[in-house]
This record gives structure tokens, sequence and C-alpha cells, in this order.
């Protein structure tokens, strides 16, 4: 379902073109879905809603570059551990009680956070992802999925196969009106055999699929991966071939030179996630090297297990924030490049290439900003106000695809106050369900 | 000007006592200044006000241990840049050419912020106090005030010397139905010399007043203090009697084990302030070692021309992040302690003990947070959604001595829409005139 034509009055669009140019008292025409006049309406062209951008601010909508939008589930339910003990006792004994429903509208809370916060788009690797599919669709975002792939066999009814990772393809690559694509997902090096890892990497090339994976998280994964392989993980992952095609690395925290020349030859994109890091205590990596050798970095939240929000702006500031932190070089991730890595960025990661700037032709996946709040005042520097002092709370309005999903607060494709019910009752649910598990477990 | 009787019913409220204890569907009452009833409302009381708390939080108000409120005008004018270049080529060059209005001005506009925020009180040390002290009044804040004073002599227009802050000691003191609280406020070791920090030391405790002090903000700073009095900063301060009596030192991130005893011992409150740290990549410090020790840490924003804004909630997040992240131990900071760090050790060290914990008897000071928003579901630990989900923009109600002084969207005491229009014209007004000073300046 595409938007009818659009028009915004009088705003000023921070269109992050090459030149980083802020137009004033300019107008946005979207026909269809695609922005078809900036800065002046093409003549005689006919809009069937107006709104006022009078003190508001468009800039390319965020894209999610990395999540597991159903863990809103585990908002708050494994705090203050670090990474073995938040994984082990805390998040998969509680998905061990998941169910295909959870799924569902864990991910449509989700979809209701991003949507607030801006975000136009997200790339989901998780379980049960028909069900994310159908949250995309409704909500009206554009996404990128996967079902994880562990390659150990395994519970059937959590993990896909890769014939069920395929068929999951079939049913929703380009489903919602392009909106949806779809990749293959094997979770890791450190849990997927390599025979798995150039299986998988062969059936994407033969697919046309991209891959989502997580990679080099901690110091330990080097040294096991050196050890198994001989390979850092990330020359382990090249010589499966899993970066012979499209692919997203999660995290990538633990890279030598080599593996950053590695992922820039490859043209591999980096899903970063500095809330998850500074959360779980897992340290963090430069990522000047990165952008220095071209690598595509984009930003992600990460799953809400343990960010916890889907909240793409905090993602943004932090990321300054933490580069500027780590690397004690208050110049790093300045001006608007951590804005670029969370919308141009993230959106080529997950094949929305024409998505990421705001120019006639490309496609209408805009925001609003509320300029007109104390924390926006003075004007001084419209990018450092975006990127350090607003909110995703400030987003008024959000449009995907030409079409308008968010308006002054009202969430126009999903029933919010159903799904934050909906949401709330299942989790109390999977956490009682999890309990017994434990103590079935413990006898 | 103190509240009318105020009924909350029906909420959830996290009362920051000893134990933790959260009380579900309580009625929260309010007489005068205090909190009268809380579960249950005292027989035969009549409110005037009664508030619908179904959904919503109530929590003790966040007090900001640090800030330099009228640097709102600098919010976006010394970005991306080093603590040396920030301070000697933007920030300071702009403040020359800063007013007494501009002064007012700038901090009604973190007035709004804060109080949308949750805060219920601040402790600014800047220029031009009489005006803070008028916007505090205004805005119905509580406050602990000092004037900057740099004991160097200098452009008198601009620094207060002793006489003129014990002259605004005397029109403040107790002002505001004692919201008001008036301090001495040297601005740091490195700029204050050691005759002058003993004076002001003598004069504070003379006059029973406590004392705000920058200190220890870099390892340069530690180096030049050894090299200058052969002690450390926090030695020297204490060697000059400036903890003899209640001090709030900002920062403090340099320190030796015998300087955080020597907090401990002193009594002395330390304002961290993250935000700061992270933007201007300073470093940060272990706040283990002072909680250990017994030191009353609390947080501040700091100004907006580092943070970028006056947003206590972003603030009680990111201090969760950064020591996790800082000392690689995820259980840093844990549960309820960054918000008993906002709520209760602010008000300590400003002098208003009286906050900080919900209980009959104690301050009506505390906001209400709607828990009503997706990133809140669900609510398997109502702590670590308020630490890590919660934003300032979901607070709906602020109290402050009884007086509800913030509902649904609308600050009651102040005329936001003029201050935002205000400060937005003066701060480009100083720009411009910094910019001609510069050119004078330069020849």
């Amino acid at each position: 379902m595409q938007g009818m034509p659009l028009l915004i009055k009088n705003v000023t669009v921070l269109t992050l073109d090459a030149a980083g140019t802020i137009l004033e008292n300019a107008n946005v025409a979207i026909a269809g879905r695609t922005i078809c006049g900036l800065g002046e309406a093409p003549p005689g062209f006919e809009p069937d809603e107006v709104i006022d951008g009078y003190n508001h601010l468009a800039v390319p909508g965020f894209f999610n570059a990395h999540c597991h939008s159903p863990m809103t589930f585990e908002r708050g339910w494994a705090e203050d551990l670090p990474l073995e003990r938040w994984f082990n006792e805390r998040i998969w004994v509680a998905e061990s009680a998941l169910t295909s429903d959870d799924v569902y509208w864990g991910a449509a809370l989700a979809a209701c956070e991003m949507i607030r916060g801006g975000c136009v788009g997200f790339n989901d690797h998780y379980f049960y992802m028909d069900r994310v599919a159908e949250v995309a669709a409704e909500a009206g975002l554009k996404a990128s999925l996967t079902w994880c792939q562990f390659g150990l066999g395994g519970d059937k009814e959590v993990g896909a196969d890769l014939a069920g990772s395929l068929a999951f393809v079939d049913r929703w690559q380009g489903a919602a009106d392009g909106r949806i694509r779809t990749v293959l997902g094997p979770h890791s090096p450190y849990v997927c055999p390599p025979a798995f890892l150039r299986e998988v990497s062969a059936l994407a090339r033969e697919h046309n699929l991209p891959l989502h994976i997580h990679l080099a998280e901690s110091p330990e994964q080097v040294q096991n991966s050196l050890a198994a392989h001989g390979l850092t993980p990330t020359a382990h992952l090249a010589a499966c071939g899993v970066f012979d095609g499209p692919c997203i690395a999660a995290h990538a925290l633990c890279l030598t030179p080599d593996d950053v020349a590695l992922l820039a030859e490859h043209g591999v994109s980096v899903a970063h996630c500095p809330i998850t890091y500074m959360k779980l205590a897992m340290g963090v990596n430069d990522l000047g090297p990165l952008l220095a050798a071209g690598v595509n970095v984009a930003l992600g939240t990460d799953g809400p297990g343990s960010n916890n929000d889907m909240d793409m702006k905090a993602v943004v500031r932090t990321a300054a924030l933490l580069q500027k932190y780590h690397t004690q070089n208050a110049e790093a991730l300045a001006g608007d490049l951590p804005l670029r890595l969370a919308t141009a960025n993230g959106a080529r990661a997950m094949g929305f290439g024409e998505s990421g700037e705001l120019a006639v032709g490309r496609a209408a996946d805009l925001v609003l900003f509320d300029l007109d709040r104390p924390h926006l005042y003075p004007r001084h520097n419209l990018v450092a106000n975006l990127v350090h002092a607003a909110r995703g709370s400030d987003v008024t309005h959000v449009i995907v695809d030409g079409r308008l999903i968010y308006r002054d607060g009202d969430i126009l494709t999903l029933d919010e106050a159903k799904i934050m019910a909906q949401a709330d009752r299942r989790a109390r649910r999977m956490v009682s369900q999890k309990l017994r598990i434990v103590r079935e477990y413990k006898g």
C-alpha cells in the first residue's frame, strides 16, 4: 500500500547529501513512494494531504542495522550481568519458552518504539520470522529479515534449517510492495561449524541473498577461533565464503588491521551497537580505521534484552559519545557522521540504497522532528542539536515509501494500545513458563 | 508559594527508601510542602486537586548536582573539540559577550528543560546569579546557587569578588520559601590562588555556607598541582581548608586512594557528569572506590555547552552505562543505584536532605512518569525500565515543595514559548557580538 500525494510545507530539510545541504522554508513533495519535489513542489502537484512543516526538521529516517526486535519481551529481564551470564542464565532460558505468537507481539511492540523514534527500516535476526515479517508488513516499515540459523541441528521448532530458511525467503522476498527483503542468518562463527558456513554462503550466492551474522564480539572469540581454525573470526568467515556476497557483520569489535582490510575488500557492512557494548561491559572498537578503509559502518539498537530499548536516536548520540570517549579524541565521529551511519549507511547495508538522502527521485523515507522544544534552542548548529540534544520523542511524523505511518503521537498502522497490553501479558507468561522449566531442570 | 492539598490516586510508587520499597495502587497525599500520606490518604484529607496516577510511576524528583544553566546559550556552539580548545576558542570567547539578561533567559530555557525532564532542584555555578535566582524562584524549582569566583581580580562586571558574592548570599539565602540556598563558588584550584581559597573557605565557615568547586578534571591538572604545591589538587584543597565545611566537588576524576580517603573523611560530595566526560573525551573515574569509602556521589548535567542538554534522565542512564563500560564490569552501578545518586545523593549534596525519598513527612518533591509507553513494557523490572528505557519526555507531572509546576506537557510556572523565542534571539546576538570581539582582537 503506497501513500497518497503528500506535501510538507515550509520545513527545514537536512538532506544529508554529499555537501550536507540544509534547505530552509522548503517544500517536500511526495508522489507514490518517491520524493518528486524538494524546495518547490512540481508544477501542478496536487497533494491529498498537506503537513505544516513550520519549525520542524525533515531528515532521512533511521535504519536500524542490527536488532532482535521480539526481544522487547526480555526488556529488564537480564540486568547488570556480563555477557556470558546474561545469555546463559537469563536470555536463553526465557527464550526456551518462546512461542510464535510471542514473537509477533514482541516485534509489534518493537515496531511501535521504532516508529515513534523515527526509524523507517530494521534488520532483524531471530526466530519465527514469518511473524516479524507480518509486523513489518502491517506497520508499513521496511525490513531485512532472517531466521537465526545455528547449523547444529537442535530444536526444530525454534531454529530454522536451511530448507526452512529458504522457504521463508520464498514466502517473503519482496513482499509488502518490496518493503520486505530476506537474507540468510547464520548466527556466528562460534556457533556455526565451518561446513555449515560454507553451505549457507553458497546458498546465499545461488539465491542472490545477503547474509547477516554476528562477528568478533570478544577477545575470547578471537582466541578460540585462532585455536580452532588458525584464523581470526573475520579471516575464518572470509575463508568460508561468507563475505563473497553482500553481508552485514554485527559488532565486529575485535579486528586486526588485516581483518579491517578483509571487510573493506569484500564490501562487508558492519552494524555497530554501542549501547549493548556499554551495558554488557564488552568493550568497543575504534570506528576510525573501518571508516578510513571505506567499510560501510551502520548503527543498530541490538535487542532490548541488552539495550534496553529500540531508540535509534539514543544510539546515534551514544555512538558519537562512545567513540569520542574510547579514542580519547573529541573530534571522533564528528558533525553529521553519526547521522549518516544511522541513515544512508544502514539503508545501504540492508539493500535499500534508494533511501538515506532527501533528494528528488530518492525514496520518500523521512521523518520530521519538532524543533519547538526547549532543548533544541538556540540554533547555532542544527546538526549538533539533532545528534546530541534531540530525542526520539521529538519525532512527529514518519513517512515510509511515501506513506505517512506516524502523525503527532498516533501510529496510523498499528493498534498500539492492544500491542502494549498483549506484550505485557505475554512477557509475564513467558517468564513464568521459564521458571517452570528451570524448576523441572533442577529437579 | 506553596501548593494546595494534592492527592495522587492509584499510582505505583518507587519510594527509594532503604529497602527499595515499591507500592502498587497507592495514594500519595500532599499538604503544604510535605507528603502527609502514602498508601492511604490521612483520614479527612480533602485535596484541592486529584491526579489520576493509573499506569504512572511516582519517584523522587532529580537533583542536578552540577550545572551552568545559562550555558544553554552555547548549545551546539562548541562541537567536537577537546577540553582546552573547547574552552579557549569557543566558550570563553562567547561568554565575553554575555549580559545579565542573557543569563536570565538562558537559565529560564534550562529550567524548562529540567522541569520537563523531572528535575526538581539544581546546583548552579555561573555569573550574574541574581538572574538565575529569579528564574528558580519563578519556576518553582529548588536551587543551590553561587557566583563563580576566580580570585584573580579581573573583569568586575563578570566575575564576582567575595564582597559581591556575600551580597548575593544576603539577597537570596533562604528566598522563595527556602527553595533557594546560596553557596560560595571558587572556580577551581587551577584558577584560584591558595590565599584566595583559604579566604573563601574561612568566609564559608564564618557564614555557614557550603562551597561548590571544580576538582581534578585531568591528569595535567594533577601534574600542575604537584609541581606548584607538592600536593594533588584534592590534598591542596584540603590543605586550604576548602573541605572544612560542606562542599560539592564537581568531577573529581583524577584521584589517588589518599584523595578518596580525604573526600570521605571530610564529607565532600562529588558531582559526576558523565555526558561531558564522553563528549569532551576527558576520561572518567571508577565510582566504586568513592562509593565504597562512603563519599556522597551525585549526578549532574554540567553545562549544555558540553552535554548538550539538561536532561537528568539521560545522565542517569549514561552514568550506569559508562561505569559498566569503563570498569569492564556489567554489575557496576547496578539496580536503583544510579537513581539514588540522582535523587537522595543530589539532594543531600545541595542541603535539601528532606528530599530524595518518598515517605510521610518528607518533602513533596516528586515526579510522575507515564508507564503507558511501548518502551516501558513489559514490567519484569520497573527499576531497570526507569534507569535504562524511560526518557525525560515520559515525565507527566512535576511537584516541588508540594506545588504542581508541570502537568501533561504544560509548565505551569513559566512562559515557555516566550523563553524559547528570547533564548534563540539572544543566543544569536551573543554569537554575533562575539564575532565582533574576535575581529577586533585579531585587528
